[in-house]
C-alpha cells in the first residue's frame, strides 16, 4: 500500500499546483491512497465546498484540516455530510460539526486516517495524546493501517506523538509550519515519521502569504491584510509512504519537494 | 569561501558526535570557516568553558547561542572575554554580558557572524529586525560576507528575516527547533537560506531529550527531569554554504543530515 | 451558610499571615467553611504534607491548588490519601494523582468544592468548561451549594466560566494572578463572582516573590532564583460569601484585603 | 494636583457612560487633569477621530491606547497630528505613527503622561523597562509629575514596572484586563499604583463583549463575531490620584467603580 500525502494547499496557487502536479505524481508513483491537508485551500483560510470538490476531482481521496478549519464559514454547510473531509479529532470533545477520522477502503483493504492537532503554541484543544489513544485503539480493531496527520507547531510534540504511537500506527506526518522538514525516518516499531510535509502553493511568499505584508507586520506590527502571495513560482510539499498491508508497518518513507529550484520530471 | 555550520550540539552525545564527525567533514568538504550552535552543549542547557574549548579544539571557529544562553551559570565567567562566542544580539539592548556578532578573518577575508533570536513563541527580546538592521548596516562597511544564525521557533519569522535581508547577507540559517528543514535555497538577491539546521546529538531522543520524560510530560504534565537521551545512535545536522568572496552572494547551499539511517562515508 | 476563602498562600510569610489572621477572621465573621488556595504554600512552589497540615490546623477545611500543584514533589506522597486537598479537576483526564472536587459536610449541609484551571496563557489542560459541566452536573444531584476556585490568568475566561454556570453554582472565585480584583458581584441567577481573590504573604514582593529578582528578570532576562520576598509587611486576600442553604443562591459577596495599609481590627 | 483616570472605554456603551458620568465626577472631585484609555472606544476596536473628539469634548484631556491601537484604520489619518492622543511608546522603536508620551500644562504646572505596553502574554514590542527608563529620564528634566498608563496583561510585569520606577513617577496605573483590581497603594518612594483600572462600558458583557459570543468561543472554538454587549447596565472604572506638585509624590490614590450594583450619587 502506497500512500501519498500533500501538505497544506494554499489558496488558488496551491490548487493550481495541486491540479498540475498530483496527476503526474500519481502516474509515476502509483499511490493507492492520496491525502491532502486543505486547511488553507480557499484563499489561505479554511476550505469551501467548491474547492473541496476541486481537490477531490484532482486526486485527493481524503482531505485533512487544522487550526484554520472554521475560517471559511461555508465549511459548516457541508462538513456534516462530506465524507472524506476530516478535521482535528481533538476539537471540543466532538461537540462541533465534522469528524476527526475516517476509514477508507482501498480495494479490499481498510485504511484509518486520523487528524489531530497539537496544543503547544496553538489555541486550546483537547489532549491529542488522550484523544489519539482512544481513536487509535478503536481503529486498531478494524485495520492495521493507520495514517495520522498531526497538525502542530512544536517539533517536540510531533516527535513525542510519533514515538508514543510507534508500532501502532503506520505513519505520523506533521503539517502546519508550511516548511518541509528533513527528518523522514521509520521508527523502531515501524511507524513512518516526518515532522512536517511543508506546503503547496506560492514558492516566493512567506509560508505562502504575501512577503511585503508579513515582513511589514514583523517590522512595525501595523495591521495588514494577509493574502496569498501571487508572484513567483510554486512549490509542492509531499511525502510517499509504503506500508506492509499485513502488518501495517511502514517499509519506506520519502519526502518530496517540488519547486522552481527542484522541478519534477516524469 | 565555504562555510560549514553545525546545528545545536546537545550534551555529551552531541559533543561526541561533533568530535567524531566534524574532522571528517572538514577533511572532505574543506570549509574555511566552521560555526556551531552551542546553546545546549553542556548537559543540554547552556555551555561552560570546558565544553566551549572542547568544541573549539574539535573544529568550531565560532560558537553561537540562543534562548539557553544563560542556563549554565558558568558562562558568565568567560563570555566577557571569550572571543568567538556570540549570543543573540537582541538581548536587553546589550545590557548583558557578551556580544551578538563578531568578525573573523579567514586568511585575509573578513566574515561577519551575527546571532539573533526570534520573538514569536519565545520569551521577550529586542526586535530582531531592528537590531539586525543596525548591526548588518555596520558589518556591511567592513565585509560583504555576513552569516546569520537566526535562533527561533516560528517558520514565518525566519523566512521573513531572510527575505528582508536578501542580498545584504550571505546566509541566514535557522536554529532552535532541533529538526532540520528541507527548504534550503538561494533567494533572488543571493542570500542562502535554511529554516533550521537541526541538532547534533541523540538520534533517538525527542529533540535530543529522553523520550520517556518528554512523552510523560505531554501525557500527564507531571514534572520530570529533562535530561539528554543516552540510548540509541547519534545524529548531526549541518549545512554547507559557498559564498562568492567578492560579492558576498551565496553560490550554493546544501543541508546535511548524518545519522544511523544516513551514515557518512568519506 | 457563610464561606470564607483565602487566596494563594505564599511560603512561610503566607503561612504566618494565615495563622495569625484566619483565627481572627473566624472569630468575627463566623464562616462555617474555610477554604484556601495552597499552590504556593511551601516556599512559593507547591505544598508538602507538613504545611498542608499546618494550614488545616490553622483553620483551612479544604485546600485548593493550581498550576503549581506538582512543584513540590512531596505532594505525590500524600495527595492520594489527603481528603480535603483538591487539585484542578481538568488535569489529564484524571490520569494523575489526586481529585478535583470534594463534598464536605458542614453540620448536616453538603457543600461541593471544585477546583478547575484555565487554559488561556497557561499550560495545556483539559477543557475547564467541559470538565466543569460534567462535575457540576454530578454535584448538583447531591447538593445545591457548589463553590468553585477557578485558577486562571485571563479575566475573560474567568468571567465566561462564571456567567456560563450562573445559577448552577453558588460561587466562582478566581485565583492565580495574586492580585485581588474589585469586581465582586452576584450574577443575575445567583452565582457570586470575584475574578481574583489575590494572595496571602509578602506585601512588598512582586506577586510575593523577591522584588530584585523579578525586576532583574524583566530588565535583563538573566536567570535568577525566584524566592519568596522576606522583607516588608504581609497581606491577606480573602472573600466572604453568604449562601442560601436551601437554594444555593449567593446572598452576599465581600472581598477583603488586609495589609499594613489596611490593617484588620477586631 | 488631582488626576482622574478612566479605564478602557468600550464602544458606544462606554462612550455613553463616559459622557454621562465624567461630568459628574468632575463636578464632585475637581480633578485638574482627566485621562482616559481609548483603545476600545470605537466599536470595541481602536478609535477613530469622531470618537476621539467626542471623548475630548466629554472631558478627556489626554487619551491613551494599547494593543488595539491600530485596529481602526482611521487612526492613521489623525494620530500624526492629534496632540493629546498617545499610543504605547515601546512600539517599533518609534517607526510607527504617533507618539508615546506628552506633556500637558495644567495651569502653570507640567505633567508628563506616558503610555507603555507589557510584553508578557502580549504580542512583541520593545522593552517597556528600557523605553520607559529613557523617556522618564527625559521627562524628569521638565517636570516632577509623571503619570504612566501601563497597558498589560500580567500582574507581575505591572508590579515590577511600578516598583522599578517608584519615586521617579507619580503614578503607574494598569489597563487592558478590563477588570479593576483592588490593590491601590502608594509605594514607599511615593509612586501611586493600581494594577488595573478596569473598563468603562457594558456591565453584563465579558470584558464588555457579548456574553454569548465569548462563552461560545470558549466552549467550541468556533469563530464568532465579537461585538460589544448591548444588553444590561453600564460600568465605569476609574482611579483618582492626588499628587504633591512640588515633589511629584503621590499623596492619595482611590479607585472607583460605578455600576448598577454601585451607583454613583452626587
Ligand atoms: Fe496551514
Ligand atoms: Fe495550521
Ligand atoms: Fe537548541
Ligand atoms: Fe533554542
Ligand atoms: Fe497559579
Ligand atoms: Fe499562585
Ligand atoms: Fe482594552
Ligand atoms: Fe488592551
Amino acid at each position: 500500500m502506497r500512500i501519498l500525502f500533500i501538505g497544506d494547499v494554499m489558496g488558488e496557487s496551491g490548487q493550481e499546483m495541486f491540479e498540475k502536479t498530483v496527476p503526474l505524481l500519481k502516474r509515476n508513483l502509483h499511490p493507492q491512497l492520496t491525502i491532502a491537508n486543505g486547511e488553507n485551500a480557499t484563499r489561505g483560510r479554511g476550505i469551501n465546498e467548491k474547492v473541496f470538490k476541486k481537490l477531490q476531482k484532482a486526486g485527493a481521496d481524503v482531505i485533512t484540516m487544522g487550526n484554520h478549519t472554521w475560517d471559511n464559514r461555508e465549511i459548516q454547510d457541508f462538513i456534516g455530510t462530506a465524507k472524506k473531509l476530516i478535521r482535528p479529532a481533538n476539537f471540543s470533545a466532538g461537540q462541533v460539526p465534522g469528524i476527526g477520522y475516517t476509514i477508507v477502503k482501498v480495494n479490499s483493504v481498510s485504511v484509518g486516517v486520523l487528524n489531530v492537532q497539537g496544543r503547544v503554541f496553538m489555541s486550546p484543544s483537547d489532549d491529542p495524546f488522550a484523544v489519539g489513544e482512544k481513536i487509535i485503539a478503536q481503529l486498531e480493531k478494524e485495520t492495521s493501517i493507520i495514517f495520522v496527520d498531526f497538525h502542530g507547531e512544536a517539533t517536540s510534540e510531533k516527535e513525542a506523538f510519533a514515538w508514543n504511537f510507534d508500532g501502532r500506527v503506520s505513519a505520523v506526518v506533521g503539517t502546519h509550519t508550511h516548511v518541509q522538514t528533513n527528518d523522514a525516518r521509520i521508527l523502531p516499531q515501524g511507524t513512518a515519521f516526518l515532522s512536517d510535509v511543508g506546503m503547496t502553493g506560492p514558492y516566493d511568499g512567506i509560508l505562502g502569504m504575501r512577503r511585503e505584508s508579513v515582513i511589514g507586520r514583523f517590522k512595525n506590527q501595523l495591521p495588514t491584510r494577509f493574502e496569498v502571495e501571487t508572484s513567483g513560482g510554486q512549490t509542492l510539499g509531499a511525502v510517499v509512504i509504503d506500508v506492509d498491508e499485513k502488518t501495517g508497518r511502514a517499509q519506506k518513507i520519502s519526502n518530496l519537494r517540488i519547486d522552481p529550484d527542484h522541478p519534477y520530471f516524469e
